[in-house]
């Protein structure tokens, strides 16, 4: 059975599986903090398993991210892949096609704050391929 | 000398010392994401020595705490001191008037979201006395 509660190496649970529409590879969610129109910010702890990301995707309103275990990928279309380790953040601006992950051989947890979600949350598009993923120099 | 870099326990490295105008005790700010137009969300990490808060405070666009580490404590005005613990958040409302920091016997760390700082960041007011700590029952 899965052991689904924090513990002292982590801050969260890891919550619900990530929709397989959305990502490739296992993921968890945890939900921190839900839409509403007084903060305009949501807020989730994201667990990526090693090789795992999701799809691209943009964000109407921006999107930060916080990374805090493990070491991961980000890539911004036309761009090369960044790694990120913890305690590095990433500001992601509106409708700037990208997308994170795991890298190959660790697992990696971020808390992505969702800013400006009056505009909206996130557009998703197709899935990153082999090729993209593993193009990391 | 004080080793204030991150470390294999901490996400990220302590920062700066917090201003005794606005504090009671010794707290740490680390600057995670500075004030912008296109976010429109400023993000920190605060380490609260045992004992430590900071004084009464309104945020104008709001605020989300993100518990991390340690025992904290969150008192808004009128209300009984709370008890935050690792993994815990709190969101603040405009105009609430509240304060937070560690509780007497463990450090205490958050990440504070400022959300929609297009409407203000903060509103200091007065320090939180001694009687007012120790009410937490």
């Amino acid at each position: 059975m899965m052991d689904n509660s924090a513990n002292q190496y982590t801050i969260f649970a890891k919550g619900e599986k990530a929709p397989a529409d959305y990502f490739t590879g296992t993921a968890w969610i945890k939900s921190l903090v839900p839409a509403d129109d007084i903060f305009n910010t949501v807020i989730g702890n994201v667990v990526f398993e090693p090789g795992a990301r999701n799809h691209w995707h943009t964000h109407p309103g921006g999107q930060i991210l916080i990374a805090t275990d493990g070491t991961g990928y980000y890539q911004e279309k036309g761009k090369p892949i960044q790694l990120l380790r913890k305690g590095d953040t990433v500001s992601i601006p509106p409708a700037v096609i990208h997308w994170h992950g795991a890298s190959p051989d660790s697992a990696f947890t971020h808390i992505a704050v969702n800013t400006n979600t009056q505009k909206g949350i996130v557009e998703w598009l197709q899935s990153v391929t082999d090729e993209e993923y593993n193009s990391y120099q």
